[in-house]
């Protein structure tokens, strides 16, 4: 590979994107009075969330949107403008850039569809050189719009309600991005950033990587894409900032027929899977199968550290739970820890003589809070064990919420020493339960497979560090 | 393979899990006047969830409870009784037994726990030759319980608000058991029957697919085992039972490490997964991965018909979720049918320009729910499509709820002539509009994967009956 891009290249990126997520300022260029027009809907959710900064509707034919002040155009603005959100048709799109050119907006974020998408590839290049030659940036064409949480941004025409938190979550395709909103909302998965790159005519996942590396705000950075436009250059952020971040990408058209579609959604060449899926192990991303997959390892990354040794212990109340947790187990690469005896006698005081403290540890479906409590402590202080899986299933002994803050005591009186998921298997009243952890740091999921699935995701990328580590400072290199 | 199972003994079988599972009398010998004890919970299940026939608690210390006369001894009731349901402590098991044979009980449900599973493999034998010798079949012990639709019996100790419907969920593991049957009931599944089966120490898995396969209540057979003790006899009844209505497996104990484990969980002996895995699918059993996609495929057979043809057409209103979709289905082995001219022609009538009439067909963001009634009612008519895969990703044009009733009367009013799975990707308002089409018999999920998982298990079924129908009907046999 060539050389890395310099670190005055990746200042420079992280302070383009700092405009566009991070504005003081925003003009809404094709702001509309009308209910329900993007234009208008994108505004009020940047009034309604909650922005910190200023925002300046500019329509020529409106004075008065929810009740600001509108200007004709954003040269007419008696402000600074850092940002500038541009909702109007393409065929006006340029000249609104050149006059953003002009006021010197640093940034321009075009929702506007009718660029590439249906062909018209020449009027993209052009907004794109427009762009440039005023030094801006240009996200898009073809968005729902940007969120970020630190100032409280959604400039987007999704759902409102946005919960704050530390994924950041960019995404190739639109649609999915406002129906992913609702979806987090739903799962209580909270979002330090949502970027919809549409037709990456200028900015791309890997200018955001250099961004989302720094951003003291996220823990993890998701990406969904159907291909990237200049392998090199996102591989390489890849290489560099999967060292410090977790990046998880679902790339969607892995298959044949899958391809062709992609390169009929976005023009993406989707490329030869076997070469992306090469390229992601080497550069260290975490691959998910799907949406599910994604946001559970992307909930657990935002959660908790990753493991600092190998050997994970399933702690159980179902049998049956426990079998299936040791197969999804095997299956991810997860290497259970054969429990040594004087680690046995202490388990053996958490249950009745008929469980088991062969890992799976069978705390029988006599188990109380109390004996998960104590089962977690007592597997959170030992020093062999550098994971910890947790599963319930629900009895009429113990009660799911009880449960719940009796191993967050558990988790947290201990120092959070390593990685714990948990499962709860069961009704409302486990979905009740799995909140408090979840709203605790304490990832917890429906299914012991999920449970499994986001601890390997941590020893995955744990892994990666350590041998990336070792690497860099044995005598070769 | 030896000789079937004679029509005459799968008569009889039959009628002894009659008697198991649809009593018109029952005992519960060890109800219990105490609430949260088991004797207790499994009297107050059947009398609270509307039980049809008659209960008779029994308990030599309690005169009335729950409002009901108790009796000292089977022997005692003034009635016949069908099926006694035994909650004692194990070492008096065999003598109640003794008595249910004395008094003319058909079926034995034996709760208690204490035999196999903890070593007491002689007493486990002595209360099935006791059984035996009275001409009584037996389920469990180390059970939780049977749950049977059509006469409101619900025996466990597990929740009481179990939705009635047209899956049997057989179950090795009682944990799994109580568990699953809240999360069936937060996910709107309905169960016709729930078979704790425990120790398999007589009644198993093989005799209640014989029931199952006449069962008008029933129209899926979901498994979840360990291990099977009689290999032979299993595969036997599946052979002939998944010719009449699926059957979907979850079969824990895959991995090496699975194995061990289960064998100390239930003493199954879980054989090489190989061979599972051979006779499974030489005996059409659908193996499911995990809890998830077994109820997925299981609501899919419960709601609707097996595909008659090839060629599978996804309908979307996102272009990524349309990719995710293809990467699934081509990966589940389904067909994308490639759409005629005079076909792709109809379909552009419900879209706008840029819209894409390839499969998958992608009526953009700017589809209404007029435009998806429209497509699916061109998709159900069109002879050379089997089946349909729509994709809904939220978008503040097109409300979820009304989008299910505009499905469903596509659906419905065209004579529901092929399958239909449905996915909407989105938060709360989504997953109200999934609940719609899911009453409506119109099995819906939260991701692209699941919907074409569920329409997988529906090809996979039909291919495997029309490859058997195809082997009786050729020359050769």
């Amino acid at each position: 590979m060539d050389a890395e891009p310099s670190k005055n290249h990746i200042r420079n990126v992280v302070k383009q994107i700092s405009f566009l997520l991070s504005p003081r300022t925003i003009a809404v260029i094709g702001a509309s009075r009308t209910p329900g027009k993007i234009g208008h809907e994108i505004l009020r959710n940047i009034v309604e969330y909650g922005f910190k900064g200023k925002v300046y509707p500019v329509n020529p034919n409106a004075d008065e949107i929810l009740g600001m002040k509108c200007y004709k155009s954003v040269l007419d603005i008696p402000d600074e403008v850092d940002m500038a959100v541009v909702v109007i048709p393409a065929q006006f799109v340029k000249e609104a850039i050149e006059q953003c050119g002009k006021k010197g907006v640093k940034a321009v974020a075009v929702i506007s569809s009718g660029f590439g998408e249906v062909g018209k590839v020449k009027e993209e290049k052009e907004i794109v050189e427009t762009a440039h030659k005023y030094g801006m940036r240009l996200l898009g064409p073809n968005i729902v719009g940007v969120y970020y949480a630190p100032i409280m941004l959604n400039a987007t025409f999704g759902p409102r309600d946005v919960r704050v938190g530390n994924i950041a979550f960019i995404t190739q395709s639109g649609a999915l991005a406002i129906a992913l909103m609702g979806w987090t909302i739903l799962h209580d998965i909270g979002l330090s950033a949502i970027v919809s790159l549409g037709n990456k005519a200028d900015i791309d996942d890997g200018d955001l990587l250099y961004f989302f590396e720094q951003d003291r705000n996220t823990r993890v950075i998701l990406i969904y894409m159907e291909g990237v436009k200049d392998g090199r250059k996102f591989f390489k952020a890849c290489k560099r900032v999967s060292l410090e971040k977790p990046i998880i990408v679902l790339k969607a058209g892995r298959s044949e027929r899958g391809a062709i579609a992609a390169s009929s959604h976005t023009g993406s060449l989707a490329g030869s899977d076997i070469i992306y899926d090469a390229a992601f192990k080497q550069t260290g991303v975490l691959r998910a199968k799907d949406i599910q997959e994604a946001f559970d390892w992307a909930r657990a990354f935002a959660s908790i550290d990753p493991p600092k040794r190998e050997g994970v212990v399933i702690i159980t109340n179902g049998g049956g739970a426990g079998v299936m947790a040791t197969d999804a187990c095997e299956e991810n690469g997860l290497k259970l820890l054969e429990i040594p005896e004087d680690l046995a006698r202490k388990f053996r005081e958490c249950m009745p003589p008929f469980g088991s403290t062969k890992n799976p540890i069978d705390l029988t479906g006599q188990a109380t809070d109390e004996k998960y409590e104590e089962a977690i402590r007592i597997a959170m202080m030992d020093e062999r064990i550098g994971g910890i899986i947790a599963i319930y299933c629900h009895t009429a002994i113990t009660d799911p919420v009880k449960l719940s803050h009796a191993i967050t005591r558990a988790v947290y009186e201990t120092g959070r020493l390593k990685p714990i998921t948990v499962c709860y298997i069961g009704g409302e009243r486990c979905y009740k339960g799995m909140k408090v952890l979840n709203e605790a740091n304490i990832p917890a999921y429906p299914t012991p497979e999920q449970a499994v699935s986001a601890m390997a995701a941590l020893y995955k990328w744990a892994r990666f560090i350590k041998k990336e580590k070792a690497a860099k400072t044995s005598p070769k290199s």
